[in-house]
């Protein structure tokens, strides 16, 4: 009988090197390792983690020429997989699943920089966590989508959405980024694809999108006006349908996106991740013109347990509430949503 | 019989060097001065534009021995005039009015840094020009507000507004301040004053605002989100309706702020300003959310024009078409609509 199913991770970046640590605390989850692809500094914060580091065959020399461990090959990684989370850069998971995951009949989860086409599913545990029930290919949704179906399908559950517009103010690169967006620009751009990729996994909800990137590295800042069909909520429902969310955290007095960061900083949160939403209820406005609202996504961590429900719901492992219980338990998810809804209460 | 309206600019940072400018091509209007109160770049700047400068009389020594030439005091500066510009720090208009324009019974212009009670009309030429005739104090209202002015009165001679969201992207600081927004953080202020201010040229308009400020130093990116009462327009007729406006560049094709100033500089416009809000067609979506579209404001220059027109209402000089004509042909707006809008066609 298997005890554990064993996982990898396929690209050590920004989500790989926390959905590897996550997968590598939970109970049901067996961490074979994770893959590198350039000798830098994550290769050696991976070994630096005792994490077993596996490498294409013919980089190995360059790898340990650099003092960097090596454990084996990707090619061997992949054999010795259940799963394989692919977190490696956006559109190479398309290329693996054809060259790897495919002819070795191995399962994989993508994350939302693929093509919705490089799965069966676009997940959101919250939104949709039976359906990837033993799909092969599942497409965790990018940061913001995440954010967004975490708001949205709460209220899909209570009210008739007319149409919502979705505002964008991303962030314009993560802090170990070595490019990014313009130093002193916005840049925007209207239909962005974060509306289609909510329908994704939302289904086909009348919803807009613009996106304007700028100059800073914490979080990524969205808004929503939301139009409804019939009675919309007050905003005393609005705060007790999010109060309810487990990765929802509801802050009535944040005013800036530092303030948050600083406060997982001081918290002491592995890497300052939060993995929640914050809701920042102080810009809730309801009138004529519908509902609006604002929210932090914080981009590096907010996937992390999307992806290890994720791999539960493939593998059948337990369901949607078990699932997300454990998830959130193990990263500490209700000790960071009280803490923060304390300190900015 | 008085061939020109004397007219002082009491302050010369970044509205007051503009308006001086303008001032002085003006035919109609003769600038007395400007006044400074510290020794610093500008006040040699002014110099450099052959403008007298005043200065406050205990400070003429400080102003000497940093080699400024000082033509005289400011308070003799504001006895010279028929009408002063008050440019200075927000806030400082209020205490200039009381300690020397109502004593020496002389009519001001004040900025949008100010609150609105410091004068008996708050203005925009296109929206109100007529009201200001003959007031003793009037206050331009500031940069952002003056862009939304300009957007809505068309639609409001043309539409019924059920709602307005207004959405604001701020800029962290102009590229000469001394200290600005956070470097890198978004900070967002719920219930803006930006609303009310509106409101305090437009009439009681049903509309809410929120403004995210960002480190960046060119130009406001603002959107608005509108629902009408009965019937809203095409984008065809939105185009239309704003590309007939003299104050407004229909801008099709550009993503980054940037990109407009990059163009103002290779333009040669003085100080890269462009005076005119630039509507980012290429952001129009309309739909059962209303229409949505997002506009940039040079948010140093787009009071120039209405600082003159508010002169020129207050003194009785011209009407608003003929003044909006004059002001706008003097600083050459009209041509700098048809290139931008060239430019980004």
């Amino acid at each position: 009988m298997i005890e554990r199913v064993n996982v990898s991770v396929n690209g050590y970046g920004t989500i790989g090197k926390r959905v590897a640590e996550a997968i590598s605390k939970h109970s049901k989850l067996k961490l074979v390792g994770i893959s590198k692809y350039t000798p830098d500094q994550d290769a050696k914060l991976a070994n630096a983690h005792g994490l077993n580091v596996f490498v294409p065959k013919d980089a190995v020399k360059s790898f340990e020429s650099k003092g960097i461990a090596v454990h084996g090959s990707v090619d061997g990684m992949i054999n010795e997989s259940d799963i394989v989370v692919d977190a490696s850069a956006d559109g190479k998971g398309m290329q693996n699943r054809q060259s790897a995951y495919q002819p070795k009949n191995k399962n994989a989860i993508f994350q939302g920089g693929e093509d919705e086409t490089v799965a069966d599913v676009s997940f959101n545990a919250r939104s949709n966590f039976e359906k990837a029930s033993g799909k092969q290919f599942i497409r965790v949704v990018s940061c913001n989508t995440t954010g967004y179906c975490r708001l949205i399908k709460p209220l899909l559950e209570n009210y008739k959405i007319k149409h919502i517009n979705a505002f964008l103010i991303r962030r314009g690169a993560d802090l170990n980024d070595a490019k990014g967006s313009a130093l002193n620009a916005v840049e925007w751009k209207a239909r962005s694809h974060h509306a289609h990729d909510i329908q994704s996994v939302l289904g086909d909800i009348p919803i807009t999108s613009i996106a304007f990137k700028v100059p800073h590295t914490h979080s990524h800042i969205n808004s929503m006006n939301i139009l409804f069909e019939d009675g919309m909520p007050t905003k005393d429902e609005l705060i007790d349908i999010y109060s309810k969310e487990g990765r929802v955290a509801v802050l009535n007095n944040a005013s800036t996106s530092s303030q948050i960061v600083e406060a997982a900083r001081d918290l002491g949160l592995p890497r300052n991740d939060t993995y929640a939403v914050s809701l920042l209820a102080n810009t809730i406005e309801i009138n004529d013109g519908g509902v609006f609202f604002s929210f932090s996504v914080p981009q590096e961590s907010i996937v992390v347990p999307e992806n290890i429900d994720a791999i539960v719901s493939q593998a059948g492992l337990m369901n949607k509430d078990e699932s997300m219980k454990v998830t959130d338990e193990m990263i500490g998810i209700p000790n960071i949503k009280k803490n923060l809804e304390k300190i900015f209460a």
